[in-house]
């Protein structure tokens, strides 16, 4: 028995290893910087380099059985990582990034992106253990979705199912998304897109707020919910513009999967109920009759820190069961 | 061996029976109407003694494997139609009845909404064989929808998942939905949305068109795809609409589950490619860029007239192979 598997979180800025066992405990960790590398050859030597340390502390590359990785733009049925921009030597093209593993490693890889990692997280570690249908949504930077159905995430015919960010809202406020189209849900739901709705709360009203102590340029998610924390109103109302948002997209997303559960995950949970209430209260007056009162909304019950990590590390598991 | 399957589809006005091969061949068909009983025992007792007949004619019921069901409501899970409101026998409450069936004719029966029947129907014998990723949709009087992902027919927690047709639209026109709520895809692109959208376009303009011959309440998305096929301009552009909103959902869609191909069945896909050119290029012009050109747009295969039989029959084949 081989009884850890090889997790890489590789983000923007940094590329996080960890060697986790069968109930999600982290038995070691190393990170490199994800950027520091011409060639993606450079940064698989320094990966390799990186790892041979933690793979010796855990007793050998013999008691590994595979890895499993969670990248930007990852496609899962080839292993690559596609036209990925914010990685430097993996923005042009294609890159087989499992293949190279592969071959480094001995062991079978696997990849996908950030959010069906982080949603097969959930489903072997955290709080989606046992669901067959749930819709996992990622609200950091941008906006991420991983669709689990009948007990088997969503990668759809090319690989590349599950960007619920980029569905379009109701609304028509004309906001440009980094896809290069507008309205799209990650634009308001997203860390970037609080910030956003905030500066246009304090453009169009003369109401105050702690947040006008701030520089616009500079407010964060993280300033709107401390403020909201402190019962600052207008901070609130960002907070329940965008549940309302959610709401609204998660009542559709019911009408394609019925899921037992919407499991969200990333910075914007820790303003805790001020977005979790809005969402539920805005998902149950516009989902279908039907659906109503039927889904549970969880904040994932992983740590913030290591989910990544035990997200691509579950992918590890996932490839291996069906293969060994 | 057990060569067939029979297939009910069952409607608001008539409850069409088909005994069916597994080349999707009808080999004999009876029909009673749907509403003409007080109780659901006296509808099963009226359907067995219609299909006897049939049975007989096909050798007797050891030459039949199961039955599938395709009806308004339909819960896959339980075999149950409930609270349709189209169905005097089925408006108040849950009617079991797969069981009903099952009991009488001693064979496997499996029930499910008719959009869902329609998608087994085109993977079993139509332009959908093959395919593993692919969603339905069904324009007729409203807009149903069928979702296969993983060669298999996505049901979610409950039996009720694939209600693409109550997806919300993003226009804020306020049209009330049968369903309760506004501005629902179904209220735009079924039948009757077409009709309701020519009524709209000819009450906001003094533009000629051939509709004006006829009087507004009586115009059906027949009349506007006759007129639009002689030309008239008013009516070109109420497809050109229904295609728009069709292409821009199909859009959202595709970021769910990334189809292989969308299969558009029901009345309004005899406008052609009046329909089908309008949801294309809004599809592709709506579309996040890494599934641009990916999805096939086709018409069902199916001849009209037998269509829902062979798919509620294909739903048949679907439980029995699992089973036996």
């Amino acid at each position: 028995m081989k009884p850890y598997v090889i997790g890489l979180d590789l983000g923007g800025t940094n590329s996080v290893f960890g060697i986790v066992d069968s109930r999600g405990e982290i038995k070691a960790t190393t990170s490199i910087k994800t950027q520091g590398y011409a060639t993606v050859e450079q940064y698989v030597d320094a990966s390799v380099e990186a790892l041979g340390l933690i793979i010796e502390q855990v007793g050998g590359i013999e008691k590994i059985k595979a890895m499993g990785i969670g990248a930007p733009n990852g496609n899962y049925y080839k292993g690559t990582i596609e036209y990925a921009v914010n990685l430097s030597w993996g923005r042009d093209g294609v890159v087989p990034l499992a293949d190279m593993f592969r071959e480094r490693l001995g062991i079978p890889v696997a990849l996908t992106n950030d959010a069906n990692a982080a949603a097969i997280g959930e489903m072997t570690y955290g709080v989606a253990r046992g669901m067959r249908n749930f819709i996992m949504i990622t609200l950091g930077t941008g906006v991420g979705s991983g669709i689990v159905i009948n007990g088997r995430l969503v990668y759809g015919s090319d690989g590349f199912a599950g960007e619920l960010g980029h569905t379009r809202i109701g609304r028509k406020d004309g906001r440009i998304c980094g896809c290069g189209r507008y309205d799209c849900l990650e634009c308001y739901c997203s860390a970037t897109g609080v910030a956003r709705t905030a500066r246009e709360f304090l453009n169009t009203s003369q109401e105050p707020s702690l947040l006008r102590d701030l520089n616009p340029a500079d407010i964060t998610s993280l300033d709107v919910s401390l403020a909201a924390a402190k019962g600052d109103a207008l901070a609130k109302r960002v907070y329940e513009f965008t549940g309302e948002l959610l709401g609204e997209a998660c009542a559709d997303f019911a009408a394609f999967s019925s899921p037992e559960a919407f499991v969200f995950f990333g910075g914007l949970t820790k303003a805790g109920s001020l977005l979790m209430e809005p969402i539920k209260e805005s998902y149950n007056r516009n989902v279908l009759r039907i659906y109503k009162d039927k889904a549970l909304f969880l904040v994932s019950g992983l740590d913030g820190a290591s989910a990544a990590v035990l997200g691509a590390s579950a992918i590890g598991w996932d490839i291996v069961t069906p293969i060994v």
